[in-house]
């Protein structure tokens, strides 16, 4: 059968662009016995895949040049050779590496999938109960550890982490201030997801007077998922005893140099400061938890979530590219 | 009676000299009831005091300009209008600022006081069982948790802290790896201290390559009293999960812009890195603890301590200051 694959053409230098991806066509072969093949429906785009296309060593392995890039997706069986998977299922890869190639079919061993329930909207996978929701979930949970009256303060507050983390800062009886990029997305975070202040870092000369206008107590944890000078300026007032789970550094994704900035250790020594960098790998045992408490909280009402969905195969890379000039609000996911 | 004070003459610019002190005669009043009068035998100079010269928030009150200097001390009762205290006791300050003045003699209520055993070298309680070595035992058990096998790197290696985090690495079945300015200082510590290796900072133009050598597995617990380039170059070392208790940036306690170097977080989030500030006073409430298990393993000979003892009341800002070149080995204290 023929299919479409966009593969990595290139190693982009600093901030990727449409060069850096190539369409093509390929076939795929036979089913073997034990094999499945999946056309994906939705795919998931995330900052964290800026670093996969670097050749360095992280917590996952870099994309290969010539290879398909891959991502999290929610795929349908179109035809199987494994007893447990019938046409028309709902499934998603639960591999070692639990990615769908960006390929318009594919085949997976049985061993490889796991079927989910379609009976809720299937996108949820890839935001508020996959990747995305977890991280804020677990880097709050585990690391920031609200207690009721503290503030709490999220950058990239109107992406598919930031929402969650304000809506568990609220529940938990915080005062939760969001920054990000633009009135529109400000708006959003108060209005449609409770924040009790959001700041525009687009709109602000000084976003240092900003932050101390809308925590009049200090900062006791600062949900960092973008790095670079909005962090620099959260990172002033912190109080003793802050919290600051380290989530992204999308600020510093691009940047070819050795990024530089103000010394941070001197005020985390004098204020007692804890900071944790983590990765939503590190919970992998604990995921049934995560999932089974934010889910009660969407069906409380408690959790909203937003995403934006781009259609079309065709525009993945667009979409990827798209997450380096905030053009999502909340999750980005492709429909195929 | 007469005595001898030495008061904050002015605040220091960036490094601290002579000028920024000043001796002064003055007069102690009749004792009251209730009170005690007492004479220091040995003061400590710690690198913290810098931090107290400058007039900045932080966790413990600044020096006032025109009165006396303090410091944790170890005196002896002169006259006492409290039954609970006879000339000759050995005290310590334990009010709620647990410290001394820097006089020839000074006035206490007996309740700010507490008798210690004089049966064991005094200056103990200002080094291995006062603050350096309870900062050392809870860095290492609270926040480094060091696991047999692991890889410790402690910088300010031959101070008073930095010489009993790596014997509380081996004692735990680590690799220690000291980095300590001059020859003699890394000769100290693998021969007298048991470090597996030492780092001559001032011997080395590359030290990047020089903690490469000496940690073939990486690092996994940074236990860094200095902060500046010397972390720097630790940091880019760390293992993935590894834990940074952040003591002290000695390194730029003296400098009056805002120090400004690589930033961290990139290389945090990808390893899950944990760095905790902290400060003594965090641990008040298990001091105890702390002491029992450093005084057992002082009496099993598994700790040993070397203190640099300075002579004479008139020496105490001389002492302090060369905290500040490196002059001492371990604890520095002042005999008065």
């Amino acid at each position: 059968m023929k299919i479409k694959q966009i593969l990595l053409a290139n190693r982009p230098q600093g901030l990727p662009d449409a060069n850096n991806f190539k369409t093509v066509e390929t076939a795929l072969p036979e089913l073997m016995p034990g094999e499945v093949m999946v056309k994906p429906l939705y795919f998931s785009v995330d900052p964290y895949m800026r670093g996969r296309m670097n050749d360095a060593k992280s917590y996952i392995p870099p994309f290969q040049v010539g290879e398909p890039i891959e991502s999290s997706g929610v795929a349908e069986v179109a035809e199987s050779r494994d007893d447990r998977y019938q046409a028309g299922d709902k499934v998603m890869s639960s591999g070692p590496r639990p990615f769908l190639p960006w390929a318009t079919a594919a085949i997976f061993t049985g061993d490889h999938l796991r079927k989910i329930d379609g009976s809720i909207p299937l996108t949820y996978y890839l935001g508020l109960l996959g990747v995305p929701g977890l991280t804020a979930y677990f880097g709050m949970a585990d690391i920031g550890k609200p207690k009721a009256g503290e503030t709490v303060v999220v950058s990239g507050a109107a992406g598919a982490v930031g929402i969650v983390v304000g809506q568990i800062a609220k529940i938990m009886g915080c005062r939760a201030v969001g920054i990000a990029g633009g009135s529109e997305k400000i708006k959003m975070l108060t209005d449609t997801f409770g924040f009790d202040a959001a700041i525009d870092y687009k709109g602000h000369s000084n976003i240092g007077a900003a932050i101390a206008a809308a925590c009049p107590n200090g900062v006791d944890i600062y949900f960092d998922n973008v790095g670079g000078e909005i962090s620099d300026a959260v990172i002033k007032h912190l109080n003793f005893f802050a919290r600051v789970p380290l989530c992204g550094q999308i600020a510093l994704y691009n940047t070819t140099e050795v990024p530089v900035g103000p010394r941070i250790q001197p005020l985390m020594v004098t204020r007692s400061v804890l900071m944790q960098g983590f990765i939503i790998g590190n919970y992998a045992n604990r995921f049934g938890e995560g999932i089974k408490q934010l889910s009660e909280w969407v069906k409380a009402g408690k959790i909203k979530y937003t995403e934006t969905v781009e259609e079309g195969f065709d525009h993945l890379p667009e979409a990827l590219l798209g997450l380096f000039s905030g053009r999502n609000s909340g999750k980005m996911v492709v429909k195929v």
